[in-house]
């Protein structure tokens, strides 16, 4: 077994330092809670605002500062995706997909307030990501736009949602390639498309793009093999957990390796690969 | 009592082309159902199909046409704007939500595909609205995303459908004035927006925008009042029937007078106008 997720360092300064731009910017974009319908605002930011790591905006940021660009350039486009992950949780979680009562130690938005209101907070939620990036003023926005949309939609987020449903009704009969196909639809598309997103509001040339391609579709994949490892399901499970962890381990050192050529540029990235494998063994993936 | 309503004509030979080029465009865009996960595109097929009048695209494409561009050029986003309108009546079937069995005369999405199922088709109406709207190759695609995202937002659709959820736990307590902010948040938003980025798609300028605006408002908010009307609901059954009638046929005379100037260039729009008329005394609104 390889010792990287033994040696990964916790979240560093710089790190933080983004994590508190993004939550701040968040803070700022996202409508108050007192402007009506209240409950509906209040329910957002209750779900935005109640834990999450921010790795998706992180890796978009970084991504943004390994083109060359400084990070705020994608500073929107973060937030967008915080917002369009946020959305899948609080669907994912309502009774009718994995009935879930809570999410990061608190009750789950539909548990909170009520079945209707949390399904319009995911609809208001993937709407008002929408509308950001509509907004975002980089002369990249329709391409990222598409990027986006794409990996959220049917080959992406959803059909890996699909997937899932119909994994939960037949649990012993998924197979390792299922599941894998599940794990990059549902988590490694998004991921990805963070990444690819961060590059194109850098204004990334196609070298560069491709590049990070790689560096952002192993970074996905990783995440969710880490989590399966962690919730001993999924991928863990089917593989055997040691046999996850190599996996895991091998693409975190694909993704850090793809990414050397930036150099000191693509320092954010290389932590937040270092930062994935430690906190996924606190059990803090999602 | 006015006649309007009496005397508008049938559906036009120009309408029906118009809504035959937007089926066949939808036809052509959405993945096939065969396409994997294919539960998920049989049923936004099944949804986008079974029905629908084509109501937001028409008005989209003869905007468009309004400001003197061909209609094919605001196709796309005339599509996505249909896409749109399906999700937010898939979601709004819920059982959580209006929990409706049928709609036009089919079971609704989640009887037929289940629960789960139903949340994710709506979801992934949503997504791929935005990714066809960020394909659609006009100058003003970023413009047109955020008109029409802030349409179906918090202050837009999914606004109404919260303050519409609190309505329908009080419906003796509704107010006119709440009635009309739920009609002009739910459909006259949307609508509007319909109108306008068709206008956007065929490079309309600030002045063709403002007057369009009006006709697009009034369109939208006279459609909820048929609705209700037909329903005997809603701002019908605060007003009575009569004085909503009265109301609509005064917002659509509105309509049709702000475009006026725009000449036979605006004869899908006129037709559209009485159309609605016809259309929703048949009990077809929707």
């Amino acid at each position: 077994m390889t010792t990287l997720l033994k040696t990964a360092r916790p979240k560093t300064k710089r790190l933080d330092a983004l994590t508190s731009l993004v939550d701040q910017a968040l803070e700022r974009y996202l409508p108050k809670a007192a402007v009506p319908p209240q409950v509906l605002h209040e329910a957002m930011r209750y779900c935005v605002f109640t834990g999450g790591k921010r790795f998706r905006p992180l890796l978009c940021l970084g991504s943004c500062e390994t083109v060359g660009a400084p990070a705020r350039q994608a500073l929107t486009v973060a937030c967008a995706l915080e917002l369009i992950h946020t959305y899948s949780l609080v669907h994912d979680d309502l009774p009718a997909m994995d009935n879930a009562d809570e999410r990061r130690g608190q009750p789950t938005c539909h548990r909170k307030f009520g079945e209707g209101n949390a399904i319009l907070v995911g609809d208001a939620l993937l709407t008002l990501a929408f509308e950001w990036l509509g907004r975002n003023g980089t002369t990249n926005s329709t391409e990222i736009i598409r990027a986006i949309s794409q990996a959220c939609g049917t080959t992406g987020l959803i059909g890996g949602q699909v997937l899932d449903l119909q994994a939960i009704s037949q649990p012993r009969t998924a197979t390792e390639r299922t599941l894998r196909d599940v794990a990059q639809r549902k988590t490694a598309a998004l991921i990805a498309a963070s990444v690819h997103a961060g590059a194109l509001a850098g204004g990334a040339d196609a070298a560069q793009l491709k590049t990070l391609q790689r560096y952002g579709q192993s970074i996905g994949l990783a995440f969710q093999f880490i989590d399966d490892i962690h919730d001993h399901e999924g991928l863990a499970q089917v593989m055997g957990a040691d046999e996850a962890r190599v996996e895991a381990d091998r693409l975190i050192r694909s993704a850090t390796a793809a990414i050397e050529p930036f150099g000191k540029r693509a320092d954010v990235l290389r932590q937040l690969a270092a930062w994935l494998s430690i906190t996924s063994q606190a059990n803090q993936t999602r």
